[in-house]
C-alpha cells in the first residue's frame, strides 16, 4: 500500500464508484459535473459543512459522520418540498493523518455514503479533495428538484395558522447530553436511541414532498424547535405561541424528561432533530392527519400562528397556559 | 458593534446583499435555494475549496481571496463550455478571531465577492457559515448552463489532434517563488505581474463557450499544464508530445525564465494558471485563430495528440526535438 495516497488515486478508488450511477457525474474525471432537469421542474439548491470537535466528536465512527452529512444536507430539500437528485461533497482532510489512516477513514466513511446515498437513490456527481492543517471539515451541496411554483418555504405563514411538527422533538438534544456522559440513570437501550437520534437525522423527504400545497410554510428543525419556528415567523412577518405540553416526546425523552423536568427546556430549544415544523390553515387538518397515517409518522399540532411579534421575540411558548422560559442559543449566535 | 456577531446577522449583513440580483436566493432566508434552467440546457456544477496557509497566504488581503475563490471554481466552468448562473458559499471561520476581526474580514471579503459576481454577472444564491478551531475554509459551488449534449469534456481527444493553449503558462507558479521572497533579481513590474497573475485567476469563461464545437477536448490548467493535458489524454485514451519551446510565456515569465533557464520545467509544471488547454482537428485552426482575434487572447498551437500512452506517461514534453524532464507534482500527489 501506498504511504501517501495520491488525490487521483483517491477519486478513482474510493469516490468514483459512487458516481457509477450517475451518468452526469462523467466518472469524476471532468471539471464539473452535468445535472438534466425534467421539464417543469425547478432545482433546489443547498450547501452545508460540518466540522470535527464542532459538528461531531473527533473520534466518531467515519459511516456515522456520512449519514449526518447527508442527512442534515437532504433535511434542507425536504424542507422545500424536494426530490434529492444527486451531491457533491467536498472533503478537507488533516494532512497529520497518515497514509493508513487515511486509506482506513475513507474505506469506512465512502461505505457509509455508499450505505446512505442508496437509501436515497442519489449518487456523487462532483467535489474537491484538500489538506488542511485543521479538523476534518465535510462539505456537502444537494441538487433537487421540485415542480416549479411549488416548493415549501418558510414565508406564508398567516395568522390563524396552526403549527404541527413531525415525529419528536429534543431526541438530539437529549442524545447530546448522553454522548457527554450525562444522564447515567436512563436505562440503555433510551441512551442508545437518543445517541442514534443524535448521530442519524433522518431527512423527511416524503413528508416534505406532500406537504406542497398543504403547508403555508415550512423549516426544518435542525437550530432547535423555537428557533426555527422563530425564522418562519420572522420570514412570513407573524408570531406564534407554543403549547410546550404538546410538544411530542419519545419514549426515550419522556423518560429522561420525567427523571428531571429541568430538561424539557433543552429538549424544546436543542437542534439537531431534522424534523419538519411546519404551518398550515385548520382546514387543512384531516389532511395532515391522512398525510401522517400513509407515511405513518406522527404530526402533532402543537401551536399557533397569532398576531404580529411582541417585545419577547417571536415565538411565546406556554405550559398549559402559563409562560415557559426556552433557551434558543442556536438562534441568536455564531459558534 | 456586538463583540460577538450572530450568524443571522452575518446572513443580513454581509450576504444578503449578495443574493439581491436573484430572487432565487429567496433572500438567503430560506433552507435551499430555487434555480430555474432555461429549456434545451444542462446545468453544469462544480465546488472547490480553498484553505488559509495552503491555497494561500494566511495574511493574504480579504479580496484577494473572493477572487481566488470565485475565478477557481469559474474557470471549472469555463473548461465546460458553460455560462455561469449562480453560486453557494461555505464559510469555516477561526473560532479564534475576535468579533472585530471577523467583522473586518467579513466587510473586505465580500466588498470583494460584490466585485467579482458583479463582473460574471451571478449572485450568491445559499451557504453556511460554520466556527473551526482550524484554520480559514472556503468552499464554494458554482452553477452553470450549456447547451444539451454540447458541454465541453476531457474525453475526445484523437489521434492527429493539435494540442493548443490560451493566454500564457507558468506565471503564477512563478508567482508563488516571487510571493515567497525568491526571483530577487527580477524587474518591480514583472514581479507584481507574475503576483497578480497568482492571486487573481480570470476564468476563460468567453473561450469556453465558443469551444463548443471546436474542440474536442478541454480541460483547465489548474494542477499544471502536463499534468492536466495528461487527464485529458487519460480520459481520451491517448498521448500527447507538447513542444516546450511553444508554450506561451508572459514577458514576466520570460524574463524569469531568461534570468534562470532552470526555471522553464518549473514553469511547465506548476499550477494555478486557471487557462484553457484544449485540443482539436488540425482542419479546425482557421476556426481557432478567429476565436483568439474575437476575444483578443493569444491561442497557442503547442503540441500533438499521438497513439497510445507509452512507459513515459500519456504526455511526453520536447525542447527543440530533444527529451524535456518537467516536474508533475500536481498529478501525483493529494497534498
Amino acid at each position: 500500500l501506498p504511504t501517501r495516497l495520491g488525490e487521483f488515486d483517491i477519486i478513482s478508488r474510493f469516490f468514483a464508484p459512487l458516481a457509477a450511477g450517475e451518468a452526469g457525474a462523467l466518472g469524476l474525471l471532468d471539471d464539473a459535473a452535468l445535472v438534466d432537469l425534467p421539464p417543469g421542474k425547478t432545482m433546489v439548491v443547498t450547501t452545508d459543512a460540518i466540522v470535527a470537535g464542532i459538528h461531531f466528536p473527533v473520534e466518531v465512527e467515519p459511516k456515522l459522520i456520512a449519514g449526518k452529512l447527508i442527512g442534515v444536507n437532504l433535511s434542507d430539500l425536504a424542507a422545500m418540498g424536494a426530490q434529492p437528485l444527486a451531491y457533491l461533497l467536498v472533503l478537507a482532510l488533516p494532512s497529520a493523518w497518515s497514509g493508513c489512516e487515511l486509506e482506513n477513514w475513507l474505506e469506512v466513511f465512502t461505505a457509509g455514503l455508499a450505505e446512505h446515498q442508496a437509501g436515497h437513490g442519489i449518487s456523487l456527481i462532483g467535489g474537491d479533495t484538500v489538506a488542511t492543517p485543521g479538523p476534518l471539515t465535510l462539505t456537502m451541496t444537494a441538487l433537487g428538484s421540485v415542480e416549479r411554483g411549488r416548493a415549501l418555504r418558510r414565508q406564508g405563514a398567516e395568522v390563524g395558522d396552526l403549527v404541527f411538527v413531525s415525529g419528536t422533538i429534543g431526541d438530539a438534544a437529549l442524545g447530546l447530553r448522553v454522548a457527554k456522559g450525562k444522564l447515567p440513570h436512563l436505562a440503555a437501550d433510551h441512551r442508545s436511541a437518543l445517541l442514534d437520534r443524535l448521530s442519524t437525522p433522518r431527512p423527511r423527504l416524503g413528508l416534505g414532498r406532500r406537504l406542497c400545497g398543504v403547508a403555508t410554510a415550512v423549516a426544518d428543525v435542525s437550530d432547535g424547535l423555537i428557533a426555527d419556528l422563530g425564522r418562519i415567523c420572522a420570514a412570513s412577518g407573524v408570531s406564534a405561541v407554543i403549547d410546550a405540553e404538546r410538544v411530542p416526546l419519545s419514549p426515550a425523552a419522556a423518560a429522561a424528561i420525567g427523571n428531571d423536568p429541568a430538561l424539557l427546556p433543552l429538549a424544546l430549544g436543542g437542534g439537531d432533530d431534522y424534523e419538519l415544523i411546519f404551518t398550515s390553515p385548520a382546514a387543512a387538518a384531516p389532511r395532515i392527519c391522512v398525510i401522517a397515517g400513509e407515511l405513518d409518522l406522527p404530526l402533532a399540532m402543537i401551536g399557533r400562528i397569532v398576531g404580529v411579534s411582541g417585545a419577547d421575540g417571536p415565538v411565546r411558548v406556554l405550559y398549559h397556559g402559563a409562560p415557559f422560559a426556552v433557551p434558543i442559543a442556536g438562534w441568536q449566535h455564531f459558534r
